[in-house]
This record gives structure tokens, C-alpha cells and sequence, in this order.
């Protein structure tokens, strides 16, 4: 069947790690270490939020190349201020250290492990190369490549990151596929030819959010977790 | 000590990779298929051969970037034809592909795995990446990362290599080691700042080679191979 790929590429925040739980319980961490109580939920959506605009400024042209890393400390400083948190700059780069400690959704190693066995798969992912090889690392995620951002200096979704994974992929486009549990991210991949899976997250954003997880219709798979997509894409012949 | 340090790079023909005795055995099999006689292990000399001076062109910019893959096709060509093999333009890709299945050096797999324990670990190769990856495919190696000369459009021994793989990890180039068979790799890496181990390869150029395997003076480690290696490191404080 031509809808089965060579290579399964993922978005990572969200997608494969659960960034907001994992950054709620650092959060607490230092709050009561310094006794100070805060909305560490809200904290963490407004440092999470912050980094679509960064990013865009960094994608028009505004600013020279920066990190994710580098980012989510420009965006910390003034929360911290906010929420009356005083911290050493040491501290400050520890706490800024927590997106490379993300843990990964229940399914995550399982389903990656069982899906290496028929693809090739790697991240796609806008946090830099450090920090995917750190979560990596941390959640025991098995990767055969780690492809970011950083590498082609534009962030998703710019086409040269889609299309710039698929080159060095030695790989079509239609050969190669987004996995990721955001529309926008798969609708720009799919501009750029590659196919695409929908995984829902429904608690990427906390349970009381509204994110919208249900089907992408656009989307080649719509699975409930890797470990759903990787039965559903055995069961296609190749 | 300060001569720990975190993430170790590895060059991979020939340092990871049984280049010489894999390419012989696909060269003998395709010989055999067509009837040809020839000497296997000149050919595979010549076929390696070939790949510095077409790197240096691509090194002085005498052409635009061509990936090891078209390289190694390049030379291909010429030596099917001076040995009598008349291949079809699918069996020569198909031979091309050669060395995306090279095989490893028996310790590979096994002493990747054990540095692995204590360091990032992750190829800094002049081959392409998709090569890369089928060989950690094929050979069960298990990297952290996957660096190649493709990354920074410059091929070893240019410092952009180097220089380039440091910062991608995030760290100081003191705190990067390169390890190879290849005392020029490991020259070029210590003038970027980068650690170094030499390990020997005695049979990289086949039984009957005087290639120097001597122990390099100015590495920080001379090793036997991959466990020898894991077993100094471990030996040594942080």
C-alpha cells in the first residue's frame, strides 16, 4: 500500500513528553523550597506560551539564531519576578534545565521500541539538539536520529525543517512521516509532502483544558498512543 | 580529575566499522554472481582511496556539497569498469549501498553500550547521515545522537566539524572527546580543543598493512578498542 512510510518522525514537547506535568513538579520543587506558594500550573502555561512568540520573532528575522534553551530563559526571568520567586543565577539555570528532564507519556519508550522495529524514527522537534539527547537519555527513548530545529536555523513550521529532515533522511517526502498531537504541525508538514499521524494527548494541557484532540480527518493515522499507531501501522501491508 | 569528559564522538569507518572486510565480501558476491574474477581487496582499497581527494574537492569548493553516497558512487564507476564488471544501473546503486552495511568491529556494539552508562555517545563521521543510521540499524549501535559532515556542509578534518559537534552538544570543546583510529582525525580534533583517544584497528587495511597503530603520544587515551576504553575511563574520577 503506498500509505506506509520508511521513516516516522516526531514532535517531541507534548507529543512524547508530558512537558506541563513534568515542569509543574520542578516548579512546586523550588516554590517550597523557598516557601513560596504559586499557580504552578498557570506558571508553567505561561512559560510554555511564551515561546511561540520568541520563536516567531526568531522566525521573521528579528534576532539572530536562538535556542529553545535560550528562550525559555528569557521568558523565566520575568515569571519569576512575577511569582515572587528570587533565585540564585544558578538555580535560575537548574530550574531553566528542567525541559531537558520532561518525562515521557506512559506509551512513549514502548511504543517508539516497537515501532523501531519497522521504521526508522526520529524527532522533529524545535528544542534543541542538547535537550533532545538529554530527554532521550532521561526516558530511555530510542531513537535512530535526533533531528531539530537547531540543525537547519528555522524553526517548525517553516518548511526547511520538514523538508530538511526528509533530505537528510535520503528519503521523499511521501516517504516520510510527522507524528504529532498538533494540527498546525501536521498541516505544515503535510504542505511539505510528508504524510502525517494524529496522536491525542488530551492531557498535554491539564485535565481541565480545552485543546481540541479530536480526529484529524486530514491525517493519514489517528491514533490514541504510539503504541495504537504502531499496531495500526502493522496492520498495512507495505 | 579534569580529564573526564562528558560526551564522546566517534569517527566510524574504520573505527566503528569493518569498511575493508564488509565491501570486500559484497564485492566478492557480485563477482561471483557475473562470472568476474578479481582482486576484491585492491578494489575496495581503491574504492576508499578514491574518497579523500573527491572529499578535497568538495573541502576547497570546487564543487557545491556532494554527500559521501554520491561520492563513493563517483568512484565507483570508473573501477566496475577497469575490473570487466558490467552491472545494471540498479545493481550499482544496490552495490553503492554497500556501505550502508558495513559490519562492526566485534567490541563495537558491546562497548558503546557501556560507555553509553556514563556518557553521551554519538558519531562525528564524514559519512552521510542516512548511512549513519542504517549502519546503527544493521550493527545495533546504540548512539545518543547522530553527527555527520553533512550537518555543517564541511567534511573532517575542517574545524567547522568539530567546532560544529561541540556546540550542538552544548558543551565546551574540553569537555567533548573525539575517538578514532586515525591519528590525523584526532590531530585536527585536539587543534579545536577537543580531547582525544586513539584506538588501534590493526586489521582496517587488511592482514598484510603497515598502516601505523602505534600508540599516539598526544591522545589522552590509547586503547585496545571499545571495552578497553569503557574500563580506563571508568578508572579515572570525574
Amino acid at each position: 500500500m503506498a500509505k506506509r512510510p520508511e521513516a516516522l518522525l516526531f514532535d517531541v514537547f507534548g507529543t512524547v513528553v508530558d512537558w506541563r506535568g513534568s515542569v509543574i513538579r520542578e516548579l512546586r520543587r523550588v516554590g517550597r523550597r523557598h516557601g513560596v506558594r504559586g499557580d504552578w500550573g498557570a506558571f508553567a502555561d505561561a512559560w510554555r506560551s511564551g515561546y511561540r512568540p520568541a520563536m516567531a520573532g526568531v522566525r521573521r528575522g528579528d534576532s539572530a539564531w536562538r535556542s529553545i534553551d535560550e528562550l525559555h530563559l528569557d521568558i523565566l526571568k520575568p515569571l519569576l519576578e512575577r511569582a515572587g520567586l528570587h533565585l540564585r543565577p544558578a538555580e535560575i539555570r537548574e530550574l531553566n534545565a528542567a525541559w531537558h528532564r520532561l518525562e515521557p507519556w506512559p506509551d512513549s519508550a514502548a511504543g517508539l521500541a516497537r515501532l523501531k522495529r519497522h521504521f526508522v524514527i526520529g524527532t522533529l522537534s524545535n528544542g534543541n539538539v542538547s535537550l533532545l539527547i538529554d530527554l532521550a537519555r532521561g526516558g530511555r527513548l530510542p531513537w535512530d536520529v535526533i533531528f531539530s530545529a537547531e540543525l537547519f536555523r528555522h524553526y517548525k513550521p517553516d518548511p526547511e525543517v520538514y523538508i530538511g529532515a526528509a533530505a537528510l533522511l535520503g528519503l521523499p517526502a511521501r516517504a516520510v512521516m510527522l507524528v504529532a498531537a498538533h494540527k498546525d504541525d501536521l498541516a505544515a508538514a503535510r504542505r511539505c509532502g510528508l504524510r502525517t499521524a494524529f496522536v491525542r494527548r488530551p492531557l498535554e494541557h491539564g485535565l481541565a483544558s480545552e485543546a481540541d484532540t479530536s480526529a484529524d480527518l486530514r491525517a493519514d493515522f489517528n491514533a490514541e498512543d504510539f503504541v495504537d499507531l504502531a499496531r495500526q501501522l502493522e496492520g498495512q501491508a507495505r
